[in-house]
């Protein structure tokens, strides 16, 4: 009788074999990797410049970002002074971890402490691609409406900080703040949060703070204790 | 030799070959269809809620949503006192024909003029989805920014009139309308183009007048003239 090979959800489909090599050389060279999620406009490319600004003296940072089109956001990232690469998606919304891959060689991603991944303007897709980071971020905004966490549940589910953007106009909008939270509470409880602007900056102190706590953590504890994200 | 079967381009896809069906059904009974795009929080469901308060005196109106999860929207919409069905997409970040078929039993759809159905909050992949109907409509928004159509150009290129959304909210954001337009108009010459408030009212009664002018033209014409869409 043949031998069969049973087809399990643990054997790792190849778009997560190729995240575990992303992860294997992130591990290797000490970098931490964050993937940055949001719906289109809710200031993904403007929390990262506003973030590369505040720590670029203190660690080696660079940055991949996802389109489907135009260089826009990486050519902004790149005025800044770090080493940034645009991957043309062509079309496709998400990144995956092979696009992370053949991004790697033009950063040279082993003289880094921190790489921040930007993905495709999208609440859904993204969440099923792990790309061979330690982190997911989610970036909401005001504008989006109170209601998002119980219509994406599976991006607020698998995120581990969410920053609440342009939290300077929430006043022109019906936006209620406790069921936000509560439905953000609700799919994953005791996550951390951070309400921000970052236009004015409001906020954005705690999460760089956040973002170096987390960096000098990783340096320490090394790459074993985190998920596979 | 055996005989083959090129595939061409122009063998349809499986799912356009179910929107073929669809779109059969729609002209039979003379209903007109429109698809409405946008990204997560652009104001989908308050302007179908305007534009059904606005009409339901005057056409039969039904509505088709998809979402991820929940049943807020079609609960609201199902409120105004029209035919309305939620088709949970099942973590699908976009409608297909298929979804739509199996929705016509549930809304009595020979009985119609107009069927409104509102696609996942997702500004790329529901672009690659014909579902049946007669004209895509999308929704941008003031606070999403005005670099838009040049990030995602297949959702500018492929429909049939947009209206900008939030415009109550246009001294709070660096929103350059010059900027925004030219991108559209790269994209899509001559497009119907409504500035709107849904929650102000702003300009609500040219894009009504719109819909109004569009039933009666496709009731006039029948579906022949109207590309799949």
């Amino acid at each position: 009788m043949a031998k069969t090979v049973p087809v399990r959800e643990a054997i790792l489909s190849a778009n997560d074999q190729i995240a575990v090599l992303n992860r294997t050389k992130f591990d290797e060279a000490g970098v931490f990797g964050v993937n940055l999620m949001a719906s289109p406009g809710a200031g993904k490319t403007s929390l990262i410049s506003a973030t590369v600004e505040a720590l670029k003296g203190q660690m080696r940072i660079a940055y991949i970002d996802g389109d489907i089109a135009t260089t826009i956001d990486a050519d902004r990232i790149a005025a800044l002074g770090i080493p940034a690469v645009q991957i043309n998606t062509g079309g496709q919304c998400h990144l995956d971890a092979v696009m992370v891959q053949s991004a790697l060689p033009q950063i040279s991603y082993t003289d880094l402490d921190l790489l921040i991944i930007e993905n495709v303007g999208n609440l859904v897709c993204p969440t099923s691609f792990r790309l061979g980071i330690h982190k997911n971020v989610l970036i909401a905004s005001i504008p989006e409406g109170d209601d998002k966490p119980y219509k994406y549940p599976a991006m607020y589910q698998g995120v581990d900080a969410i920053l609440l953007n342009k939290m300077d106009v929430i006043s022109a909008f019906d936006f209620k703040m406790d069921y936000f939270k509560s439905g953000v509470e609700i799919l994953n409880p005791g996550l951390s949060f951070f309400p921000v602007s970052c236009k004015t900056g409001e906020g954005m102190d705690r999460w760089v703070d956040w973002v170096k706590t987390e960096v000098s953590a990783y340096k320490k504890i090394g790459g074993g204790e985190y998920d596979l994200r």
